[in-house]
């Protein structure tokens, strides 16, 4: 059991690792030594773990989207606003980029060219959000004259913009930045009633 | 004179194919055999060109930048809208994007984490977004409840997003994506009086 624990430790520790030097490197340049050295475990350890580079990238991926799918998982109490939770799932997913290595690797591991498409973060992240649009005009959230395919658009350009951008500059995920593009466009997206009640800036989870 | 032409065009098309497969395969992964095979030429006559493999993708970024310098040195007609002219010079951003792989190639390798930070694309570009909404704010183009640096942070990640979605889709980069974008934002941005002259389509230059 102790055995196992420590198995089970060493390969989170492996996976944080992998995300650390495919970040700082990129999934080419990276090395598997430089990945078990920074997990400070053999590269004997690394191999019982893990077969191959590829396959240690896709377990950073998996990693990163079931955090990415934790998230978005969150359901509003019946009624609440639907604008109002993408807003916050928005805040909370910046946050988590800036502070979690695995899941920032993980969406920049979708983009990289050397690596084969797969139905990925920002995949699942557009379909999350399109969701989220379709209930928010089903319930009355949207302003008659907007398109919800305009905001899917709008929003999903954004995030994906600030996620880039904050590779390298945190700024682009601080609550700040994120609070400045809902402060625009909220008006543009909700009906003047419901305005008051909205906060660009997110609410704390109930 | 005829040698020099032959020279320059060779000089062209090695620059041509080798943003082909760096942004096919990524800076890190990219061979300068399958750039010289590419372009037609011998390995010989690439390192005549180019002294390495960093020194090409600095070319190839170079390239890039001054093809969108030529894109954002459009000067508008005395009193013309600053607002229109960003919507124009963004759909002629993503077109250009979609049919020239020198200036796709360019913005990704500004993003590639094996390669140093300098000045590129995107800051250009960031910096570009930005003095065009300041005059759009002195010209009285911004609504007046809306804060500059709001539609800055907006415009910038948004644009970003495209462009990055826009390498795996490029239905991203169609005129029709980013009038979506712009029909949800110019209400948001423009004071009232101004929106019927506003086309989130853009509109050609004159």
């Amino acid at each position: 059991m102790v055995k196992q624990e420590r198995a089970a430790r060493t390969r989170e520790t492996l996976i944080r690792s992998a995300a650390e030097v495919f970040g700082r490197e990129g999934f080419s340049k990276a090395s598997l030594t430089a990945i078990s050295s920074l997990a400070g475990v053999s590269s004997g350890a690394l191999h019982f773990h893990f077969e191959s580079k590829a396959a240690l990238a896709d377990v950073v991926e998996a990693e990163a989207l079931a955090r990415l799918l934790a998230l978005t998982r969150t359901e509003p109490a019946a009624g609440a606003s639907r604008v109002q939770l993408l807003v916050d799932v928005t805040h909370r997913l910046a946050d988590e980029l800036r502070g979690d290595v695995v899941l920032r690797t993980g969406f920049a591991l979708g983009g990289e060219p050397s690596r084969p498409a797969r139905i990925g973060l920002r995949e699942h992240w557009r379909c999350w959000v399109e969701k989220e649009l379709e209930r928010a005009e089903a319930q009355g959230e949207l302003r008659t004259e907007v398109r919800a395919q305009d905001v899917v658009a709008t929003v999903v350009a954004a995030t994906v913009g600030l996620e880039r951008l904050g590779v390298r500059e945190a700024m682009w995920l601080s609550a700040a930045t994120v609070s400045r593009v809902w402060r625009l466009l909220l008006p543009a997206v909700a009906p003047a009633a419901l305005l008051a009640d909205l906060q660009a800036g997110g609410t704390s989870p109930p």
